[in-house]
């Protein structure tokens, strides 16, 4: 569980480099700094359910995507 | 996306009264007060992910199990 947020963050920044968006672009999307995207893709945030299905929508899939398999 | 925490609060309660479970033993096994998980149940919460994957792992299922299907 502890290292939840980072398998997220791994999980986003696969997603958004897959889809060749920029950090800058994905977090105007997403109406959040870059700086704090940069914090969630290194897992030093515990984001909330909101705002993992705000990313998920910008990037097109499921929020469920951005869980890991536990 | 605004009802998102009632959507996950809703298969909060689904979960826990399936596994006959009361509120007030989920709340004890996930080290948060009764009242909070009433709150999350109804929807009033922007829950973070790990309280979410915490929640799952007491009623041993999958965190996406508490997300809708968006």
């Amino acid at each position: 569980m502890n290292d939840l947020p980072q398998q997220i963050g791994c999980l986003v920044r696969k997603y958004r480099t897959d889809k060749k968006i920029s950090q800058e672009k994905l977090a105007l999307l997403c109406n959040i700094d870059r700086s704090y995207l940069g914090r969630i893709e290194r897992g030093e945030v515990n984001i909330t359910v909101i705002k993992l299905c705000e990313i998920a929508s910008v990037l097109s899939i499921s929020p469920k995507d951005l869980l890991p398999d536990l």
